[in-house]
């Protein structure tokens, strides 16, 4: 097994100026190939500290992977110390030189002097070239250590890791590590994990629960020779969880909750209709974070007062002052008479407190035909972005369920 | 000066499926009190590995601090390690053990046993009481080093870092590093740095520039014996600031553009009415995402179809056909129109085009009184969340000036 080490070079994510993507990225890209991460280090330009991390980590760890550090500034220093320590030379990498100096042509710029310096590469590495920055990469072997250079902005990183990944690193794999995901709602983890823990047992492929906010999900990893090979351990397993879960089940490709339910409605052929109150258009802006949702949803009306309910949506003003406006019943007249106004098939009305005054106390209501639906959703947070959107997730649900007909809309 | 490091436990973080934000926490508050961290580690729950990055981190460093690795199961062996390392028994801290009791009490659970663990110290440790979860965290200081063990989850780790940062780390702090920040909008960063050149180059306090989405801020920090003084050397600089800058700062106190354009609102008693084509609901959801937006908010309607337009906002069907729904007229039809109909001060219109098919091409209009404003907005990209989201924050802009009365609102 070989074993990996990750040095991020840069000051500014010692000083908490950033979170440091960087790292996460490079880690998830090597278990994805098998390989295994046993440290990562965060060191500042500086080059007796950045020095001192690269010996402990070629002493201990197989592969090194470093990023930052490969600006045009006199303190980017990450190549020149890794060639230092793995005992090269540096040398002016011509075709290097040329491509940095077309990227200036293409901003209509002339190459600052001081950018020479990028095009110097350390003797014998292989050269990663940038195809969004200035900066390329390169990787030094010498005996069984590698070391893989890659430039810190994420999204020079990004790419340049996975032309690593291929050129270089496979070398040392010999597995893959495939993931798939299935996304439930309106089913909570430990009742989730209870149902499926025969299968959390399993160890090829493994699966794992993860919740998060208002919803939870299952992954379901595979090792393997290669991606083929991973894809049949994994698909049994899959089959199984969606035989069990159904109906709780919204997507397994990948596809988040809005995208699952316009998708679920041009499908059926369905439109939406939405009347706000609390979530205050939230629902209205995940429906149409969609690429498409225009096909599913005409119409949204924020009702953050009574007048507008009682005058845009021709809520009871006797119900209103009988029930308050956070009511059953308002909710429900909300529900259907957007669906009525607006000639959609599906209506949903939305009433509540958010918080932070109070902790979330939201009637949602879905109306379908003649059948209407009314949740009261209460949080027990008062935490206003996390009620907001936890109702919005309960909202999308019943929407979900109403036009596959699951439930009380059967 | 005191060096700090950091080293964060969980294999979790190694396999890249979280992003290590506690380290970013933990390193900004340090540099808050004028710390300086010259490494963070991040180490699996493997005992070896841990100690070895320990034992190279005291070795470097004054003070470290760890986080992570506090649960109740076997594999959780952080205070056990720096125990050991740092030479103490471990003892079983009573007061710990009520607490973590009566924490399952509050949840209505029984204890499990294995939980014991998690009250289990370090003799002679100064304890952190953890306010939002059952493990402790610690404080080990033996001669001149410090060892600090934080829970690992973030709504735990943050409280408890603040903690640890009052009652231990200031001891070892001589200076305290504050930082203030001011908001621009409608600027952009190049012309912001030109304009503010002389500041930059300022050594106490320093200023710098920083961009992100659709606008940009000024982050001005001073290194002083404590937040008096500090504040003394920000004040007039800040002033200055104001001074050169005035009518494209929203906000120098942290509030966001949506807080500042709602309090802004609420001391002019003025009140606001949406209409949202291609932003589909996130300008409603963005300023009812502000506690206290009823105050200036009531009604947002959502018209993602021509006959809503048509319908809902008295659009002319004519010029929808003449200019198309994304036009000028149409963008200004829509802010009069909803102003209008729902009796507020300001009516805002918005649509376009915000892909991902296309670049980011968006009308937006706002109506005060006898005048309305129409901006075009070419947004150069055909990401969709980005496009939607600067039509939002420029639609907020575009309110505030007329509220404020500036440029054609004059």
């Amino acid at each position: 097994m070989k074993i990996c080490e990750i040095i991020n070079v840069g000051t500014e994510i010692l000083l908490g100026d950033i979170v440091n993507t960087d790292a996460q990225y490079i880690s998830e890209k090597l278990a994805s190939i098998g390989l295994t991460v046993y440290y990562q280090t965060v060191v500042g330009d500086n080059p007796e500290r950045l020095k001192n991390a690269l010996n402990i980590a070629i002493d201990r760890s197989d592969i090194v992977i470093l990023s930052g550090g490969l600006g045009p500034t006199p303190d980017d220093l990450t190549k020149e110390i890794c060639a230092g320590v793995m005992g090269c030379e540096m040398y002016l990498h011509t075709q290097s030189l040329e491509r940095i100096k077309a990227y200036f042509a293409l901003k209509n710029y002339d190459m600052p002097e001081s950018n020479i310096k990028q095009a110097m590469m350390p003797k014998g590495a292989e050269i990663l070239e940038n195809d969004n920055g200035t900066a390329p990469g390169c990787a030094i072997t010498k005996g069984d250590k590698c070391v893989v250079i890659l430039p810190g902005p994420p999204r020079e990183l990004k790419p340049m890791m996975d032309k690593a990944t291929e050129r270089i690193l496979m070398r040392y794999s010999d597995s893959v590590l495939v993931s798939e995901f299935v996304h439930f709602i309106g089913l909570g983890e430990s009742s989730l994990a209870e149902q499926a823990s025969d299968l959390l047992e399993l160890e090829n492929p493994t699966v794992a629960p993860y919740a998060k906010d208002g919803e939870c999900l299952l992954r379901i990893t595979a090792k393997a020779k290669n991606k083929a090979e991973a894809g049949k351990l994994i698909a049994p397993v899959c089959e199984e969880i969606k035989k069990r879960f159904n109906k709780y089940i919204y997507s397994s490709d990948g596809t988040n909750l809005e995208q699952s339910v316009v998708e679920l409605l041009k499908k059926n052929n369905m439109t939406v209709a939405l009347a706000e109150s609390c979530t205050g258009g939230l629902l209205a802006k995940r429906i149409t974070d969609v690429s498409g949702a225009s096909n599913v949803f005409h119409c949204g009306v924020v009702s953050y007062e009574n007048n507008v309910k009682i005058k845009l949506l021709s809520v009871s003003k006797a119900d209103i002052e009988e029930y308050t406006e956070v009511s059953e019943a308002v909710a429900k007249q909300m529900a259907e008479n957007v669906r009525k106004i607006f000639g959609d098939n599906i209506g949903v009305g939305i009433t509540g407190y958010a918080g932070p005054e109070t902790e979330g106390y939201i009637y949602i209501a879905v109306s379908r035909d003649k059948k209407t639906e009314v949740e009261l959703l209460k949080t027990g947070r008062n935490d206003r972005a996390y009620n907001r959107y936890i109702a919005s997730n309960h909202a999308l649900n019943m929407i979900r369920k109403a036009v596959i007909g699951s439930d009380n809309f059967e």
